[in-house]
């Protein structure tokens, strides 16, 4: 393979995570270091920058600085919603990325995100290679949701997993301190997959499960969930219940958008998220004391409770997408493959073609979801836990996160 | 003073938080190791388990389990919000105390609260003296709302505000990834006192400052309010906000229940509770995408991110209420007194009587909020940084936390 030189853009694409500054940074420490990389974009707001031409030069960072960005959460450089058209359709986007890549002799390109992300990034692989235009494009997984085709597991995932189990776990001892009687919904991300709301089963391993646990690849049926609850209940004088934000009825509709008129007398569409009207349903069934809890938008920028496996993956897959293009690579994903490795977990690191993994959605496999469809087995529990493995050293200040400071100097 | 031999209990009240336990174990272990305290009892659910003869026999408890305590959050031993009543009225509670306290052979009693809990440790201390018996009663304090008069600060409240503190920076992280608008309301715990929603101040410290900051140390207006926020985005473009669940109105109406008629035409309480109503009505008066988060009760049970000096004094309380009442104190409640020792802090430890600390509230300063009374000053900043300090190397069990866990055998 021939070698490139030139310069190189890094773009933050879709929701963060706790770890997709560490991908980042895996990107821009390797690109850095390497020969033929002549320099090192950042660009504001993933593919936005580069159409506005706003690029942040990563070669006017202090370096520890940069190295901050492995346990700094959500997305440093700016991230965007942007859905860039179809190509063949209207070509304007790529025009201007084009003249963009021209104009700063970008050669590599590595676009960091989700199912969304990689389809851009892999529209404008074809476009560039159409247009007979070398730059090397490589897709640099990243997602909460671990919904992404084709790899075991994305970087992002096990943090989230980590924050919610934990959280759990704490939400557990706190669940059970009174004698009266509590009843406890956690409601958790995940709008299609169950993956993280999967995730509350590991509070199971420390002692702490939840009694209940509802995900979005099964239908919900409300009266089934009632009488699940109630039963839990009517046992112990407890209950927790963990919830996809994405549960819906056999028609598809999901329970948070639900208009409630039959449960709560005021025949209007709930306020306060899921949690908060599940709470009501079961108060007004049951007559007990509910506590509705959201996790919200901690369990994607939890960082503090990152797992070190996930930042250590994220990382590398940056640079093995680094490595990659300069040894030739394009139109990429870096995804990962489990192996045991006398007898322990370990990730190796493989590339997979754009066009075969983007626009898919990796959804918790329907054998994982108990019998009842009110609990996850064993089988989760062996795949999750590995993946939360491990406690960074993350740097502190004043006692609370010290989180990478970048200077954010525009490329000239 | 003479020497007291005999059974103690130790018994937990009111809210949990991330340390409560930390206090049990000093005074378990303290206890168990003192010649003079022939049984350590844990009182089932606080002064109920007392009424109820349910004491859990401490020496039957594995010392490392015990030691867990250190980090486990909740109340271990069962918590109630039992109010006692006056035993001028009706002393009905107190004579089974005396019954329960004779039939153990009880001659110190050790309850572990908040304001209400040092009036029940009060009033069981003056029956015990007016009745003859010999018992010494101590108190050791804990709440997350750092509202108890005669201390420094309180056990439970410096995790809570690291808790908070750091989750606000994480927050401030994610809610600037987009280059479109987004304003953020983060609602706090905190009743009638604004300590808990200062700590969200204690994130500027590292650089990711909210913006604005409301405690019920004033009254809110909501017209203000909504000025405030607007002026703030407009300027940036972004906003995020804290709130305490009891910011009220002039006429000391809580904002969180208030009727939206005005404000959301459905002329309803919210369900969802105050963030999801703020969010509603800023969205209503900006256009702009507003995003509530209730920090919920994980502030008080994320023990994950518990003060290693919050930890330390938490136990401290309890190592020195039983030597203290060893030595022959009796009712007193250990307080803490800040001292600056070589330009650090100190936390010293003394004891305040009963009936001085019982049902009074202590607030923030006035002086500590802003002009605008829509922020916080340094001085609360000087005050709360140091109780924030330290990491605790907390036990872990599959990169879970590991609680305690008791076997909880009832005496005979």
């Amino acid at each position: 393979m021939s070698k490139l030189e030139g310069a190189c853009i890094i773009g933050q694409s879709g929701g963060p995570t706790s770890v997709i500054n560490s991908s980042a940074y895996g990107v821009i420490r390797t690109a850095l270091d390497a020969p033929e990389i002549t320099n090192v974009y950042g660009a504001a707001h993933g593919i936005k920058g580069v159409l506005n031409d706003q690029l942040y030069d990563m070669s006017q960072e202090d370096a520890k600085e940069l190295e901050y960005l492995l346990y700094t959460p959500s997305s440093e450089l700016g991230s965007c919603r942007y859905k860039i058209a179809d190509p063949d359709k209207d070509d304007t986007d790529y025009q201007r990325i084009l003249e963009i890549f021209k104009k700063y002799n970008v050669r590599y390109f590595f676009y960091n995100g989700g199912n969304d992300s990689m389809d851009t990034c892999d529209k404008v692989s074809r476009f560039m290679s159409k247009s007979g235009y070398e730059c090397r494009v490589m897709g640099v997984p990243k997602t909460i949701d671990n919904d992404l085709f084709g790899t075991d597991h994305c970087p992002g995932y096990a943090s989230a997993a980590k924050y919610i189990a934990t959280s759990c776990a704490e939400i557990y001892k706190d669940a059970r301190v009174y004698d009266t009687g509590m009843i406890t919904v956690i409601e958790i991300m995940g709008r299609h997959a169950g993956w993280l709301t999967a995730a509350a089963a590991l509070a199971g391993t420390v002692g702490c499960a939840p009694d209940l646990i509802y995900v979005p690849e099964v239908d919900f049926d409300m009266d089934k969930f009632l009488a699940d609850v109630t039963a839990v209940y009517e046992k112990n004088g407890k209950a927790i219940v963990a919830v996809s934000e994405g549960i819906h009825y056999a028609d598809g509709s999901f329970v948070s958008e639900a208009k409630a008129s039959a449960t709560d007398g005021f025949g209007h569409a709930q306020l306060g998220g899921l949690a908060a009207l599940l709470a009501n349903i079961i108060k007004e069934k049951t007559g007990a004391k509910v506590r509705g809890i959201e996790l919200s938008l901690l369990q994607r920028c939890g960082a503090h409770l990152a797992s070190k496996t996930d930042i250590e993956e994220a990382f590398n897959a940056g640079k093995i997408a680094v490595e990659s293009a300069i040894a030739g690579e394009t139109g990429k994903m870096v995804a990962f493959q489990r192996e045991m490795v006398d007898g322990k977990y370990n990730c190796k690191y493989v590339l997979l073609p754009l066009t075969s993994v983007a626009n898919y959605e990796k959804k918790l496999p329907l054998e994982w979801i108990n019998e009842a469809q009110n609990g996850i087995t064993a089988d989760f529990i062996d795949y999750a836990l590995p993946l939360i493995q491990g406690e960074p050293d993350r740097p502190l200040e004043n006692g609370l996160p010290r989180f990478a400071r970048l200077n954010k100097v525009l490329a000239k």
